[in-house]
């Protein structure tokens, strides 16, 4: 299963850098991006240009190895979520490391994921869009080799579905799982059992679909905490359970229940390992994403390594690297990565470290650095008056919430400790 | 001049449909842009998926004429900011439209422009990338029609940029201007006079370099208003008439005054009709990139047409279509456009119409109707109990801050009123 995608993934490597590309050495145009990697420039000095954004090698295999000895150890599969990256290199790398499959949030985001050849696909949204659903199930039908998966949580909802489906003539009927909302005022998701039951009977009658599961995101429970995220958890799970009782999974082979982001996947690891014996054996789901590359500031607070630390802990993987080119003022120094290059939605990039654009020298931490505001193309740095960063130096950021740093670089270079660039990962937003 | 760019940009209709480019129709798969813009399907019922950000082709083509007009009115030359779309289209567009040439934010993006042929690109920032710097001065020297100018603000990057020029071996001299801050605490650029004294004999000395000219961003004057914005932009022309006196400018056969984003360009035209005659001409250079698209909150508060009706008014272009996913409570609805598709950077998105999905009637305004928060792959929508969206319906989202819209979008349908999609246009971030 591994094969096909990792054939794919590869093809990106024959893509031949040109414009497209911010970072990337302008030198380098026409070359491959595999004949670049086999080049080992460093990210320093090769030619690359800045703002750059850099994957750590080192830490995305730390983290990589992590999620998958934690959800082997805990008995879950894995559908990574791969909103985050949106990088087929790494789901790739990610189904390598043992993930069951890849969830999307849109239909544009599984058409990227079948480009590159993955089998199983969970789409953690409901999807009542009819050019989107004559696609999926033509992907159906045309491979019987491909799971797909994603929510109903209205009677409205699962009959536009059911009709967009029998329109298009698709054969295979589709697979859907319930969503429960996770709590009042909370996203999507049916807020009720009693409204959970009235979407299962719409299922029962739509004949292009078939009720195989349940999920929901413990991410929006309101005021979140341990209690609160397990309490609603087992709510899921108890409503799995309730529903097999009652027949509604009654065409499936395999019962799905699915929650987890990258906050509370400790507290999904405890109540599913609870799960009961179902009528069918059942797939107990984790999704999350932004471990991945993890970040600085916003997943390094929320991070449920946080309470368990003896399973171990994630490493940020994503530096912005920047370059001040203006010192106006003695406590004022401006950067040229500005809202296009790094993410500002959950807390501005945090300076790290300075590197010297006389003689490369490394400094950090930076004690006194913050970044004051973000323009479009500018970052705002204040900083002691007394700080020797001049002009030219480069200026390494950590960032806050992956999901909207990544969407920011369609080419993102993978470089190891010393700074040499061994792979590039394209994204597809 | 318009030939090159307007041969290069034909080029991308020829580009293949695939992945990589969310809302097109799935079904288009394997066409060409061209071929797909010639089918002249519709935008709501010809195959394309939600969430699908829409230029419309009307509002366009108003704004890109009454800027024309203005600037000519005006006797302003007009560099648009090409960092706003970053869609060499619409470069091509606004050159075909009397544009002295295309401005841009950092050197990627002047990449961008050079490889679709522009000729005159004017940089808004100090480069001190010596990477850079060399792809600069080799497109200088390969093409003695090229004309690149950019920032100076720091004795120490004029000396970074002189020795990574002379180090790259580049013949030809670049061109740049003096940035004057535009106050205390403001961004980049020098605060005094006499601090651009010492640029500008630095400049004298640095054998790469020549300077031309003055510039700065009036849409960074602290607590703008009119008249503080009007005595920033005397005291530039005044920098000028000095160093114009003091033979800073000798080597210019034209001398540069740049300023004007979106927000003030009437104070621009204003203060530099009153432009002295100096030993060279001038060239009296705007530089507003919003205009293009306008939209319909941030730049529509704040355009300067607010305070000359006579002149003229823009139109928003950009209207982003989200489909409605689910409506768990009376009071809440969720859209399958979240931050991955709508800017949040200036305020959130304003729900404008609904396009019910059972009649394809529409129906605007939207009382009551409120954007409450943006996920990343979600619309938190308040509404009315009373109100009759349902599930499968379009809501039309009025944007804020067209620069944060085109950077999540690589290719945008451009429609006419009626839904007809006429054309595409590719962006590259």
């Amino acid at each position: 299963m591994g094969i096909d995608i990792g054939e794919r993934v590869a093809a990106l490597d024959g893509e031949r850098i040109d414009h497209r590309y911010k970072a990337v050495p302008p030198d380098a145009d026409g070359l491959t991006f595999g004949e670049l990697a086999a080049q080992r420039r460093n990210l320093f000095d090769g030619g690359f240009t800045t703002p750059v954004l850099v994957l750590s090698e080192e830490a995305l295999d730390h983290n990589l190895g992590l999620l998958e000895r934690y959800t082997a150890e805990h008995a879950l599969a894995f559908a990574p979520h791969g909103k985050t990256s949106m990088a087929p290199q790494l789901f790739a790398r990610q189904l390598a490391h043992g993930a069951w499959g890849i969830t999307v949030a849109v239909p544009h985001q599984a058409r990227v994921a079948r480009a590159f050849g993955v089998r199983r696909i969970f789409l953690a949204n409901e999807v009542v869009d009819a050019a989107a659903l004559r696609w999926i199930g033509e992907q159906l039908d045309a491979d019987p080799d491909f799971t797909f998966l994603c929510y109903v949580d209205s009677v409205r909802g699962v009959e536009l579905m059911d009709t967009a489906l029998r329109a298009a003539g698709i054969r295979r009927r589709l697979d859907v799982v319930l969503e429960l909302g996770a709590g009042e005022g909370a996203r999507t998701g049916v807020r009720t059992e009693a409204e959970g039951v009235a979407v299962a009977e719409a299922v029962a009658r739509a004949s292009a679909l078939r009720l195989v599961g349940v999920a929901g995101y413990e991410g929006e429970v309101p005021d979140p905490d341990p209690e609160r995220v397990r309490a609603w958890l087992r709510r899921l799970v108890a409503l799995a359970a309730g529903f097999d009782r009652a027949g509604h999974f009654a065409g499936a082979a395999e019962i799905v229940i699915s929650a987890g982001g990258s906050a509370w996947f400790d507290a999904v690891a405890d109540v599913f390992a609870g799960i009961p014996e179902l009528s069918s054996p059942v797939l107990k789901l984790l999704r999350s994403g932004a471990y991945v590359t993890h970040d600085d500031d916003h997943y390094r607070r929320i991070t449920p390594f946080n309470r368990v630390p003896t399973e171990g802990s994630l490493r940020p993987a994503l530096r912005l690297w920047a370059q001040v080119v203006s010192r106006p003022t003695p406590t004022q120094a401006f950067l040229n990565a500005g809202k296009r290059d790094a993410p500002y939605d959950l807390g501005l990039p945090r300076p790290l470290a300075v590197r010297s654009a006389r003689d490369g020298s490394l400094r950090d931490p930076l004690d006194g650095f913050t970044v004051a505001q973000l323009s479009d193309q500018h970052t705002w740095l204040t900083l002691p008056a007394a700080e020797p960063l001049e002009v030219g130096d480069w200026v390494a950021l950590g960032l806050s919430h992956p999901c909207t740093t990544f969407d920011k670089w369609p080419l993102i270079p993978v470089a190891r400790e010393d700074g040499t660039a061994t792979a590039f990962i394209h994204t597809f937003f």
